[in-house]
């Protein structure tokens, strides 16, 4: 379900060695097999990838649909094909779908919205929709509901403090959310939690429709009648089957009832169009709302919540369990069978899926083609290469926690990175990942040759960033602009959720990467909807699925690299220096929330809230709220500290020492590090939600996509739980020194000690 | 011309003193007889306000109209009633009016666009537009011109600069912009400058209709249908009539040939209205508009140029002379005749004007009646009062303008301030002006009640600017905000240009202040339209007038505490603190576009651009421009350090023994003060617009409304004069170094020496 828009907007972005294109230096213990790399090229074809694109969004392909199951099978024929070794491994899943979905307007007058979109000239699947589901979310809660509407933005948790300052509580009453900015699962949950009965999200024609382009078919943007389907489970809760949370959804798992699991929504939820949405939206009463409310509509956006418009929203599902179908392919490793290259792109979608998730599965399907051509002609790796088609990613990650879950105890033993993919766009590459491999990322970035401009993607992508800065267009990352402009490496951005590597990486502790091309793809357009098709793909996202190609040669290149790595392929020095970075942020966010809080405070007492507003329009105070004292953060930094040393010891042990290790020290070696990142977990997990281990990396609590870092102390910040912050300081800083302290001994390995 | 919405944003605000209601502390001079502004204030009537306001906007009063001509005389005989010596003095001034305006699309399709506005119910004056002129602006270039358009945002310097990287150029071609950000003059201007043969201008519904609020009369925003009139005379140029820069248009006056004037456009331009305005734009193809360039209306902003929508577009324009009333009125001194204190406002509109200007009006005129009974009770104002009611603001400053330069030798010899206010509104206090009484204006706010609160309005301005900046509402000024927190003066913004205040303080040198209400009114969405109405601005802008009354009491007690004083009432510590401020602006300034430059010098030879570029849409570099040098700013920093020391002197020598002065001292400081601010003149002017002389305040170039300080400087940087930013560097040094000297007579005289 990943889109470029997040990614780019989350955090850093990659970018890229110094190098000239081609003359890239390796990573420390990088094993660079130039002729090998040009075969494995050579084995990629954009053709392939176009044709098995075209066959796979050929009809709908949701979970439990009959096209969904032939996708697993065209895969895994493939995969045979291609001389691998794989399997499918099912699980049986709860997915709900939708029975009947209802959504009207009662008054001030009568008129039903929502339904099926309709099909558009030119894209023959459009009108291929018999076997989709009609527009919903999964994992609302069933129900009939009758309320008046109230219009709450993004629907996040400042917009609610708005509302209140205005008099406006949704208590009883039904909420419309545009989408965008957090996830959007989060939009009826705080809706819920506000005493909301039932929402509403549309597509507001500023964030993806006429606001950035001509709708499709003219352009790739959304249509007035395109609707984002989704799941909206509380995925930062945990993700995976709501009913097996921690355990695999096997045939044989013991499973909460479905009104114990917390991942489950209990208002009614259906997501509608802008078209619909204007009719709601233009007879709206109450207060204008703020400017940074206002989209694209023709309309005085308000805020509602005074009678005038009430609406009708009524859901009832079908909640059997489905069988997830994972496509599980290896090549097994000749030095190192034990130690596992995991790489994964799911293969269900919301209905014909060519972006989401196609463009990804097919770029995978052609690096699996490459890599089997090689192995064909005598080539094994090192490690074991496992590659993974994972089903029901759409629902909640469903395919990819599952298996994660059945098999933990095994990936625990044997996983070295899991390296993700999605939905894939045209332009530039980004990655998020785990920052002992950012060096890895770049070094690749530097090899591979951009479709549209020749350069190295690195190149295009260093152009990017310091062009968009120049431009001023978005906010830059201050530290990839620096880097952009110097040539050194462009940090990775931190990982939060909303793809498939989520259980790999947060709860399992196995280091991971999210890769892909973007920016200039117009699939935002037509995300979630039945547009997502291979006309819209190839016509307006990758024509000639060029790109595909390209990720390909990227991906595959990590995989290559570190599947025959002889030494370590990370830099520690990276990863320390990025958790430094977050530290920074992280004094700096309770600095700034102490001094707002104090200006809050003297607001309040002033009366200065009063004084500023409008008697026709009134504006209340902010509610008082406790003021944010200082946190106990210096054994984090002493830890933070102790980590940077012992990266640089060790990375310069390595670049000094490395070529001259023996192959025992080399086993020792690749052994202490393979698992290092397990011991960033806590196995309490965050506060509340202890299926998210990793003290690093997580997805924010309020925001879904976007990652918070060093999330125990972060958010415990962010939402005033101060005892928390203090808490999870000491956890963080535990769990760093004893990642300093692998770190020591794997330097003592690399030392001869 | 004022419009609130541009002072706010233009710089800093004005905020109050930390003193209680009611319990400030008087300037150091300050003569403060609160009995008697207790006395004035029962003159102020909010009631004789609406009447007054209710007779003059009763029909279309612009100049040479009937109705114009009667409320010159309905505000003479006023005046007359209330006790002043009164008269009217006549101009006769170029003022174009329009025989013929014809827009329409003629290709994709024959569509007739403009044409007058229509009546809506319960506005009784919008069907009385039989004596109104249809929408146009005055002194643009007549002409018959069809060709392809081109969309150009605002109509700014950088909008060119985008459009020449996506290929288009208006060459021949006719420009739409949008209203707003720049002068609008400026946005025919640089069209024309650029090449092209005709300019629209609309009203996007984003800046001021439906994106602001409900469209009136719902409403108080803008009406699919409503126009903005207006001046596109080159003000930045010089202000007057185009035909007597300079000179007074009085009946004898050597005129310039109308094609040599200057100021006047040589190409045909027209506003439209926003349902207009869709027709165009939805049919717009070329490249999609860049963000920034968006507005409200529902479609995909284009940016045109590529053939696709053709429009003809023609102009006639009757160019004889007309009258313009200034009516003039005076209380003399009794002690100081010839120290003139002078207060204008404009009292003709584009139609029937209630907010602008008649509001302002009607607050001096209420002014003019309380002094007048203060006078028929027996008191004798030290200082000469002159009150001015000026005709033909609107086309450009005329009346005022033309009345400056025709008595510019009288008033050097006796203007000691001039203070302006044009449309008033609901809400904050703003003021501007000269920074030397920046705290007396701070101090009569605090002596102020605010209408609807019943605080000080200093006490509701600083909660605002407090409470702005904790809502992330706009950018508020740091120093501003700093002392809205402290409770210390709050600045005063500069003056730019837009309303009458322009000769007396950037071609005379007699310091000025511009004051009014605003922040809570809507009158910015029926600005220059015929819906800026007695009804309109009753129900939206300032229901019974209560805030004209609070801005009777604001300027009356400005009036009164300047005329009255003993001692200066001003302050040049805050003077030299804000000239220090300019320059610290000016140095970043110069430093960031160093950096800018070697950034996009760097990015060029890097070929970043084209490696950014989509080659779908493609963008192209950014042109190669002079690299900015260091200025020789030196001599301008000694010069702010020594005015810095002088005034900090000259203020506490004032503060320390002025009580102790005796009267023939008090005339010898007050004479010395009185024309100070003239040393800031510099009688070669500005490069290429030799009417502005103020070496401290200007209206930008490429701002028009928005002020540009230290203007010689500032705007050589910005324009790349580099020879020029050396050459103002000494120019204002030396006027600086003057005003010191000047400065330190004073201080002589105050110490006895």
């Amino acid at each position: 379900m990943t889109k470029f828009g997040w990614l780019l907007a989350g955090a850093g972005a990659l970018a890229l060695t110094s190098a000239a294109f081609g003359q890239s230096a390796p990573a420390p213990g990088q094993t660079t097999d130039r002729a090998r790399e040009a075969a494995f090229d050579a084995g990629v074809s954009s053709a392939d990838q176009m044709a098995w694109m075209k066959e796979m969004a050929s009809a709908p392909n949701h979970v439990g649909s009959p096209h969904d199951k032939a996708n697993a099978e065209f895969i895994l024929a493939k995969f045979k094909e291609f001389g691998w070794d794989a399997h499918i491994e099912t699980f049986n899943v709860l997915y709900p779908t939708p029975i009947s979905t209802l959504v009207e307007m009662v008054s001030p007058e009568k008129i039903v919205l929502g339904g099926q979109e309709s099909a558009v000239a030119g894209d023959d699947t459009s009108g291929n929709t018999a076997a989709a589901l009609p527009p919903y979310v999964a994992f609302q809660g069933d129900g009939d509901v009758t309320g008046d509407l109230v219009y709450v933005n993004y629907g996040m948790p400042d917009d609610y403090k708005a509302l209140a300052r205005r008099g406006i509580d949704v208590k009883g009453k039904i909420v419309i959310a545009r989408y965008g900015v957090g996830w959007r699962g989060l939009k009826p949950k705080l809706a819920q939690d506000h005493g909301a009965i039932g929402c509403i999200i549309y597509s507001d024609p500023e964030d993806d429709g006429y606001g950035q382009n001509d709708p499709y078919p003219v352009g790739g943007a959304r249509p007035p009648a395109g609707i984002q389907r989704g799941s909206v489970a509380d995925m930062p809760l945990y993700p995976g089957d709501p009913l097996t949370p921690g355990v695999g959804a096997t045939a044989k798992a013991k499973r909460l009832k479905r009104e114990d699991a917390k991942t489950i929504l209990k208002i009614p939820v259906l997501p509608i169009s802008y078209g619909d949405a204007t009719k709601l939206l233009q007879r709206l009463g109450g207060p204008v709302a703020p400017s940074g409310w206002r989209g694209a509509l023709p309309i005085t956006y308000k805020m509602g919540g005074k009678g005038g418009v009430s609406v009708h929203l009524a859901v009832k599902s079908e909640w059997s369990l489905k069988p997830a179908y994972d496509v599980v392919a290896k090549l097994p490793g000749a030095e190192f069978p034990d130690q596992w290259v995991l790489r994964g792109n799911h293969h269900d979608a919301w209905v014909f899926g060519a972006s989401d998730p196609l463009s990804g599965n097919v770029a995978m399907l052609s690096e699996a083609k490459a890599l089997g051509a090689l192995h064909r002609q005598g080539w094994r790796p090192k490690r074991t290469i496992v590659y993974l088609s994972w089903d029901a990613e759409e629902p909640m990650l469903l395919g990819s926690t599952e298996w994660a879950e059945t098999h933990a105890d095994e990936l625990k033993k044997k996983a070295a990175i899991y390296i993700n993919t999605d939905g894939n766009g045209r332009g530039f590459l980004y990655a998020q990942g785990s920052h002992p491999f950012q060096h890895l990322v770049n070094s690749v970035a530097a090899d591979v040759a951009d479709p549209e401009t020749g350069a190295s993607v690195a190149d295009r992508m260093r152009a990017d960033i310091r062009v968009r800065a120049y431009d001023k267009r978005g906010k830059v990352d201050d530290d990839a602009l620096k880097a952009a402009e110097k040539g050194s490496d462009v940090p990775i951005g931190p990982l939060g959720s909303g793809s498939d590597y989520s259980a790999y990486l947060q709860h399992l502790g196995i280091p991971s990467l999210n890769i892909g091309f973007g920016g200039e793809e117009e699939s935002d357009g037509v995300y979630h909807s039945i547009y997502d098709s291979y006309h819209h793909f190839t016509t307006f996202d990758d024509p000639g699925l060029k790109y595909g190609a390209a990720l390909s040669k990227t991906v595959g290149r990590v995989v290559l690299r570190i599947a025959d790595a002889d030494l370590p392929v990370t830099r520690y020095g990276d990863f320390a220096d990025t958790v430094a970075t977050y530290l920074t942020e992280v004094k700096k966010l309770a600095a700034d929330r102490r001094e707002e809080d104090r200006k809050r405070e003297k607001l309040i007492e002033d009366g200065a809230f009063r004084l500023a507003s409008d008697p026709l329009k009134p504006v209340g105070p902010a509610a008082v709220e406790p003021l944010t004292p200082h946190a106990e953060l210096a054994v984090l930094e002493d830890a933070v500290d102790e980590l940077k040393i012992a990266a640089t010891r060790f990375d310069k042990a390595l670049a000094d020492r490395g070529a001259t290790l023996d192959a025992s020290r080399r086993v020792k070696l690749s052994t202490q590090l393979r698992d290092i990142d397990q011991l960033l977990l806590d196995e309490r997990g965050l506060p509340d939600r202890p299926w998210y281990r990793h003290l690093i990396y997580a997805p924010g609590r309020f925001t879904g996509y976007g990652a918070k870092t060093l999330p125990g102390v972060r958010e415990a910040i962010e939402e005033r739980r101060f005892a928390d912050a203090d808490e999870y300081a000491r956890r963080t800083a535990k769990v760093l020194r004893d990642y300093s302290a692998r770190l020591e001994a794997a330097r003592a390995t690399v030392e001869g000690r």
